[in-house]
C-alpha cells in the first residue's frame, strides 16, 4: 500500500502533544471533581430521532451503517454519532432517572463528531469537557452562578493565557424584544447571533427583512447587543434604552447574580456581554461564551447555558445548566502558536544503559527496582556503544542514563543535560521532583 | 418524547461504575508510563480501504455518511469506525514515521466499535487499552518477552482476581504443520483457532475436510494444541510428537524466552498454551491471550502478538509487537458478579450544610477554602432542614457534613457514618487519607 495521508478535520497529535492534552484534561478533571461533579461517559451513538430533536444541527450528523447490512433492513432505529455531550446527557438522565440522585452533577470528557466541511479551527472530531447540573422539576438559579466559577478555576489551573467568560441571559433579550413590540423574539435572536460574522449593518437590515422589525426597533436591538460590563452597571445601560417588560426584569436580575458572584470569586473573570446569543435552540436563560485573551478572533472556547426543557419525557422534566470546554479547539489554537510546551516527548525519566545483551536480565532488574518506586524507566533497546545509548535518551528528552557498575563496582547515573555523573543505588536514588514526570508549561 | 431505552451492545455505566472504570484506567496508564510508553490517540475513523486490508473483519465495520450528503457524491474515500487500535496505530506510524523516534513505544486507551450482532459479553462499543512497540526494519525479540510483563504489572495493580497470560508462537504451529507435511498451515491454524467452540472431534473432522489433513495428521495437530506448561518443559512435550522443522525450532526457542522471562518476573503469570492461535491474520510470531482466574469460561480479556508486516508502505516497514486489554469486557464481567465496589458514588468528600439561603456566599467561601487544599466539596443544594441535608450526603456515600458556626461559634464537621462531630477550621481540617477520594476495592 502507499503511505497514508491525514484526513482533513480529524486532528491527531504527536505523543508530546498528546501528553500535553492528557495533562490539561487531568487538571480540568481535578477541578471538576473538586466541586463534586461525578464522571460519566455516554455511548458515542444516539438514535437519529434523539439527535434531530433540535433540527438546526441535522446537517452535521454522521450516520452509521454496518458494512454488510441489508439496505432493505434498515429501520427507523438508525444511529448517528453524537455532535455534543448535552443531548446524550439529557437522554441518559431520562433513561436512568430512577437510578440517579438529584440534583445530579456530572462531568463528561469525550470526543464528539460533526460532519461539517472542515475550515480553520473547525474539526470533524474533537474533544469536549462538559459539566452540567440537572434537578427534577426545578433547578435553583444558584447553579447558573456556580458554572462559570468552576470553569474559571479549571482554566486558572492550566498554563494558558487568562480567559474572559462572557455571560448573557436569553430572558433579557427576549423580554427586551417583546417590550419593544417585536412579535418573533426567537427569530430576532437568531439574527443577532450572527452579529460577529455579518456586522451591525447587515444584521439591522436582516432584522427588518426577516424579523419584522422597524428601523428603530432594529437599532434598539443593536444598542442592546452593544452593552458590555464587568459589573452590574449594565443594568443602567439597558434601562436607559427605555424598554420595560417583566421577563426583561427577571433576566436582568439573574444576570446581575452571575456577574456579582463572578466578581467576588475571581475579579475580571466574568463580563456581561449582551450580544451573546448562542445558536442552539435549547437554551432558555443564562448563556455563556469564553474568550482566550489574545485569541479573541478565534471565537469561543467554552460555551453553555441553562436549558429548562431538554430532558423531558412524559411527565418527567429535568431542567439543567451546563458549560462545555472545547479542549481540541483550545489546544489547536495554542499548538498553532507554539504556546504550550512539555519538557520531554516520553514519560520516561531514566534509560538503563545496556553494556552487553547478556546483561539484559540484570538491567531489567535495575529498571524494575526504579519502577517499583514510581520512576518511569526504560532499558536501552540494544547493547550499542554508550554514546549511541545516550543519544537515544537525548533525542527523547529523557534526563537520566543509568550505567550498571561493571565487576562489582557501584552503578552510576548521569544527568545528560549537565553531564554530571554520580554513584547511585537503584533501591534508593531519587530524581529531583521536577524531573520525575514531564512538565507542561507556557511556551 | 417517550422515555428512552438502552441500545443493545452499547454499555453505559452509572457514575459509580464510571468512577471504578476511571480508577482502573488510571492504574493501567500509570503502569504503561512506568515502562516508558508514551500516550497516543488516533482519530475514531479510518478510510475503509485501511480497515478492510485484513478481510476477515469486514462484516464488523461501521461505515459513516453525512446525513445531508449527496449519495451520488460518495467516493471511495468512505470512512469507517476503527474496530481495534492496532490497525490505526500501524497507519499512524506510516503516516508520521519522519516525526517519530524508533523504537517507538506507545500506549493508547480508546473506544473501538464493531458492528456485530450483540451477544453475551460482546459489545458494539468498548474500551481497549493497548501497548505496542514498533521499530524500523527489524524489532528485537526481547520486546516480545517484555509485553506480558508490563501487562502482568498492570493487572497486578488492579483490585481484581489474578490473571494467567497464555502464550504461543505461530512459528511453532506453522513449523509443526509443515513438518507434518501439511500444505496449508494457515488454514490449519484457522480451524484449530475454533477448538474452544467446536471441541476436538469437530476440529479433527474439519482438518481432514478443509485443510487436507489425514486422520493421523489431524490427531497430531490436536496433540500439539493440548500441550500446556508454566515452564520450558513444553519443549520436550512437542519434541515427543516427533516432528522436525527449522521454523518449529525457531518458534520453540522464542516461546521459551517468553516463558522464562515470565517465570523470573512474576512466577505463575505466564503459561505456554499451544492451542492459542488468535483469529487475526496479521500475527506472525508470538501470540498472547489472558484469562481472569474464575472467569475462564468468558474467554480472553487481553490479547495480542507480534506482527511483522502490518505497518508496511513502499520501502518502509515497521514490525511490531503489542497487546490489548479489553477494559469494557473485563469490567462488564466483574460488574456482572458485583466483584468491584467503590466507597461512594460521587467524588465529594464534604458537603457544607446551608443554614439559610442568605448564608450561601459564606458557605461557598468555606467550600472554596477546603477545595483549595484538594478536598472535594459541595455546598448543599438548598437550605432544607439539616436532617434532609445529611440525608443528601448519606444517599451519595459522602462521609462528612460541615456545619458553619452560628453567631461567631466555631464551625463543626460531622462524620455521618460514626456520628462523631468535632470543631473544625476550613483552613486547616484534613480528612483521613482513606476518605479523601473514593476507594475502589474487590466487592
Amino acid at each position: 500500500m502507499s503511505k497514508p495521508t491525514p484526513l482533513s478535520g480529524f486532528p491527531e497529535w504527536l505523543p508530546a502533544q498528546r501528553m500535553i492534552e492528557q495533562n490539561v484534561v487531568e487538571r480540568i478533571r481535578t477541578t471538576f471533581e473538586c466541586y463534586g461533579f461525578a464522571p460519566l461517559e455516554t455511548r458515542a451513538v444516539e438514535p437519529l430521532d434523539q439527535l434531530l430533536r433540535k433540527g438546526e444541527t441535522s446537517k452535521e450528523v454522521y450516520v452509521l451503517r454496518r458494512l454488510q447490512e441489508d439496505p432493505a433492513n434498515r429501520g427507523d432505529d438508525s444511529l448517528g454519532l453524537h455532535f455534543d455531550l448535552t443531548v446524550p446527557f439529557a437522554r441518559f438522565v431520562l433513561e436512568n432517572s430512577g437510578k440517579l440522585q438529584f440534583p445530579f452533577r456530572r462531568y463528561q470528557i469525550q470526543k464528539v463528531w460533526r460532519g461539517e466541511r472542515p475550515q480553520e479551527g473547525r474539526y470533524r472530531e474533537f474533544l469536549q469537557a462538559d459539566i452540567d447540573v440537572v434537578d427534577r422539576d426545578t433547578l435553583p438559579f444558584h447553579y447558573d452562578t456556580e458554572m462559570p466559577l468552576v470553569i474559571g478555576d479549571a482554566f486558572a489551573s492550566l498554563p494558558i493565557p487568562p480567559v474572559t467568560i462572557m455571560v448573557n441571559n436569553r430572558k433579557v433579550c427576549e423580554g427586551f424584544y417583546r417590550g419593544l413590540g417585536l412579535a418573533a423574539p426567537d427569530e430576532v435572536l437568531r439574527v443577532v447571533d450572527r452579529l460577529e460574522r455579518l456586522g451591525p449593518e447587515k444584521v439591522a437590515a436582516l432584522l427588518v427583512e426577516t424579523a419584522g422589525a422597524t428601523d428603530a426597533q432594529a437599532k434598539a436591538c443593536l444598542e442592546l447587543a452593544s452593552i458590555s460590563a464587568g459589573d452590574a452597571s449594565f443594568v443602567d445601560a439597558v434601562r436607559a434604552l427605555g424598554v420595560a417588560d417583566p421577563l426583561l426584569d427577571e433576566g436582568l436580575e439573574e444576570l446581575v447574580r452571575v456577574v456579582d458572584a463572578g466578581a467576588e470569586h475571581a475579579p475580571g473573570l466574568i463580563r456581561a456581554e449582551l450580544k451573546i446569543a448562542r445558536g442552539l435552540d435549547y437554551y432558555t436563560g443564562t448563556v455563556y461564551e469564553t474568550q482566550l485573551r489574545g485569541y479573541e478572533r478565534f471565537g469561543s472556547i467554552c460555551s453553555g447555558g441553562r436549558y429548562e426543557n431538554l430532558a423531558t419525557a412524559g411527565n418527567e422534566r429535568f431542567p439543567g445548566v451546563g458549560i462545555s470546554i472545547g479542549v481540541s479547539r483550545m489546544l489547536g489554537l495554542l499548538f498553532g502558536q507554539h504556546a504550550l510546551t512539555i519538557s520531554r516527548s516520553v514519560p520516561t525519566c531514566v534509560v538503563v544503559a545496556l553494556p552487553t545483551e547478556e546483561l539484559r536480565p540484570a538491567c531489567d532488574r535495575i529498571a524494575q527496582e526504579l519502577r517499583r518506586r514510581g520512576i518511569n524507566t526504560e532499558v536501552a533497546p540494544a547493547a550499542a556503544k554508550f554514546g549511541k545509548q545516550i543519544r537515544f535518551a537525548e533525542r527523547r528528552g529523557i534526563p537520566y542514563v543509568w550505567f550498571p557498575g561493571a565487576d562489582g563496582a557501584a552503578d552510576t547515573v548521569k544527568d545528560i543535560r549537565s553531564g554530571e555523573q554520580v554513584e547511585a543505588d537503584a533501591a534508593g536514588w531519587q530524581p529531583p521532583a521536577d524531573d520525575l514526570v514531564p512538565l507542561v508549561s507556557r511556551g
